[in-house]
């Protein structure tokens, strides 16, 4: 069987073909296509309006690496928020930081949860512990209307297309900024440093715009468009690109060597930042 | 025009159809078939069986990432050999150093050097200069029956399979490394982080026989299958993880920041040498 995954992709400048590949559940929620699907390389996989959104063969890279920068910058993280993200990955790793009372899951289709905790039991088991809220809400809206004080906010989005694109949106993250702690932390994936460059740039300088430090680090991701995968981080008061502690956490691929190593060199960032990178 | 680029990679776990490309040159040559085809994001693309090699777009991340961080640490190259390489990426790239004498080009099929020169004149320019002195024969047979002392030594080959293959064994490696000076310097691209593990494993435990110091380096690269592309390092004196001198070479990626940062951290490196890493 051949399956058309890129088939829809309107936010990259190729198609993809993937063989090989066994469909096991389909559903049209309210806001989506869902599809979970089973490759002899990458696993299962969860399939969002045909865009690969993650395979149990290479989850962790992606989930550890939005997680940990963030939770190890802030010095001791209790209260997080994370907008998008229903397969659980997120909330699996920010559990690893035991400082933890409480983790906001805003979910806008809470049928990706479902589909998650049924097909992908060892990414979301951790949706069921207590600490977790769940809130099937966009999370624009959640953060307007309420008045929060969180340590850490986590944006898991899918591609900036139809409703996520506002979460990339400046007024968004200025929203984030103001139900951040002194002391608080947000990041966002932020898509391909290659394929999605403009993008990326627009996220660092709306960024630059709001938060005492801002930055990018990248991580080669094989299953998403463009591979060189950016996450955006700011900080109000600590410099997220040093590791001033450690957490054993049990990390398959995350460390502080890997977190200092992620970022981009002092020349990259600034040409980024200034727009002037181009390649 | 829907184009099957990757239909007849056997080396990945998975295949790639690309959309929207448009072929402007194809032969088959005594080793390969060989296209030039023309995409509206990547550009122009040297594509050998089925394979890409190379595009306009991004081609200078790996030839710059594949020379100057091997020659940046020997500390006066003056004579390399690239075995491979024949559309004169390398090439480019190792004359931006000033103390180069000669440089060797040891391709098999002087078609690809051919087509190169007349659809990437931009590439392959640097083929034509005096030092530079083409060799049409097998890599491996010609350091078998030669006696060099060369500076730096560069595979820039394709996937391991068939004559390629050979560019990959521990008894070309040798061969290298008895025809290297005292301070010489071995460089090799060496596939998929991610899709290609056992074979990066194998390369590395190789070259780690064989030299004193031998590292592993990564860029993520798009048109490669797996993307979390990796270089071998090997060098008979010098750390190759350290930028002892600079060049000002007008690159449009490579600097020393670039160099360190490449390098896998120390648990990394070390679990992939032990044969340890797994993902």
């Amino acid at each position: 069987m051949t399956y058309n995954f890129f088939e829809k992709d309107q936010f990259s400048p190729i198609n993809y073909n993937y063989s090989d590949v066994v469909e096991i559940y389909n559903e049209k929620s309210q806001f989506q296509k869902i599809q979970v699907l089973e490759h002899p390389f990458f696993g299962r996989m969860l399939v969002l309006d045909g865009i690969i959104q993650l395979t149990t063969k290479d989850e962790f890279f992606y989930h550890e690496m939005l997680v940990h920068p963030a939770m190890i910058t802030h010095p001791h993280p209790r209260e997080v928020i994370i907008i998008g993200g229903g397969d659980g990955g997120c909330v699996r790793e920010i559990l690893k930081h035991p400082e933890i009372d409480s983790v906001t899951l805003v979910e806008m289709d809470i049928r990706v949860i479902e589909v998650c905790q049924e097909f992908f039991p060892m990414i979301s088991a951790g949706i069921n512990d207590q600490r977790v809220k769940i809130v099937s809400q966009d999370g624009l809206e959640y953060l307007e209307n309420g008045s929060f004080a969180f340590d850490v906010v986590i944006v898991d989005s899918t591609d900036p297309i139809g409703p996520a694109k506002r979460l990339f949106s400046e007024r968004f993250y200025s929203l984030i900024e103001k139900n951040l702690n002194i002391d608080g932390v947000f990041v966002t994936q932020s898509e391909s440093l290659f394929f999605h460059l403009p993008h990326v740039i627009k996220v660092q300088q709306n960024l630059k715009n709001l938060f005492k430090m801002s930055y990018c680090y990248t991580q080669a991701l094989s299953t998403y468009a463009g591979n060189w995968w950016t996450f955006s981080i700011a900080s109000k008061l600590i410099d997220p690109r040093k590791v001033l502690r450690q957490v054993d956490g049990n990390f398959r691929y995350y460390s502080p060597e890997v977190h200092m190593r992620a970022f981009l060199p002092d020349s990259i960032q600034n040409a980024l930042v200034s727009g002037k990178l181009d390649w």
